[in-house]
Order: C-alpha cells, then structure tokens, then sequence
C-alpha cells in the first residue's frame, strides 16, 4: 500500500473553481482498479489549502492513474489554480 | 469528520526510537470512541519524515484522545526526538 499527501495551496479566489474540478476527478479516481482511498479536504485554518489523500494498492496502479483520462485532463487545469504544490509518497510505518 | 495530518521531521538516528514509542499510541488511539482512522506513515524519500494520519468523528473524540493517558505519556517523548513538526485539522472539501 502506497498513501499519497498532496498539498495544494490554492491562488486566492480561486478555491470554489479548484473544488468544483476535483469532483469528477474524485469520483473517477474512486472507481479505479487498485485505488483504496481517494478524497480532497480542506484546512480548517487556511481554506485555500486543499490537500488529497489518497490510498493506492501498488505502483502500478498509481502509473495507471496518472496516465488516465480524468488525471491528464483534468490534473492540469488544477495546477493552473495553484499557488504552490507539495506532494509526499508514503508507506505504512509499521507493517 | 475531522482529518489529522501531522507531520514529523524525526532528529538523526532517531527514527527507530520513534516508531517503537508509536506502538502502543497507535494501538490504543485506534480503539478509542470516535477514532475512524490513525495510523503512521513513513515518507518513502524521507525516512526522517513520520505522518500521522487521523480520522476522527468529531472534535470532541479528539478532545478525549489529547487528554488520555497514552497521549499525555507518550506524546511528549516523541516530540522530544523530533526536529520539527507540523499539524494540520482537515475537513473534507465536499460534502
């Protein structure tokens, strides 16, 4: 199992239009063979800080993902909302 | 639902003596009324970089969880040996 923490610092004014384009990316991403968790959350403190975590069976899988339609079409228009980005590859701790 | 990510920079040559000392935090926090998710993470770049990642159910579980006792004992020995730390309280961003 693979988790994924990306960070995403939104542009100001821009979180409603970021929001709106992860929904279909959610939804799509949820639905893919090896994806254990996938779901966007919101900072309590800075609202413009919008963070996926994600579960992901194996490699491979996140491979697939990231050459689906959703995440190629979509995964840039998302990048052009974003300030700064900060993305972290982990492993259970204790196995 | 309240998400945690808390991320640890561990000291040099500490990281072993960190995740022993997250055992039994791990174990009792995941029994705990209200707990959904806690578990820890190692940055597959960054051995030195431990998250948690929590789920809970409500601000007041996590009231409970700061004020039992394998929080209040074991927590203040693991941010001994960390080098910095930071913690983020996610809400999800659709609901």
């Amino acid at each position: 199992m693979i988790a994924i923490v990306s960070r995403n610092t939104v542009k100001e004014g821009k979180v409603e239009e970021f929001k709106k384009l992860t929904v279909e990316l959610i939804e799509k991403s949820q639905k893919e063979e090896g994806c254990i968790e996938y779901n966007l959350y919101q900072d309590l403190k800075n609202p413009r800080t919008l963070t996926f975590i994600e579960k992901w069976e194996s490699e491979e899988a996140i491979e697939k993902h990231k050459n689906s339609k959703h995440f190629t079409s979509i995964v840039p228009k998302i990048k052009e909302l974003n300030e700064s980005g900060e993305l972290s590859l982990y492993d259970l701790a204790h196995k």
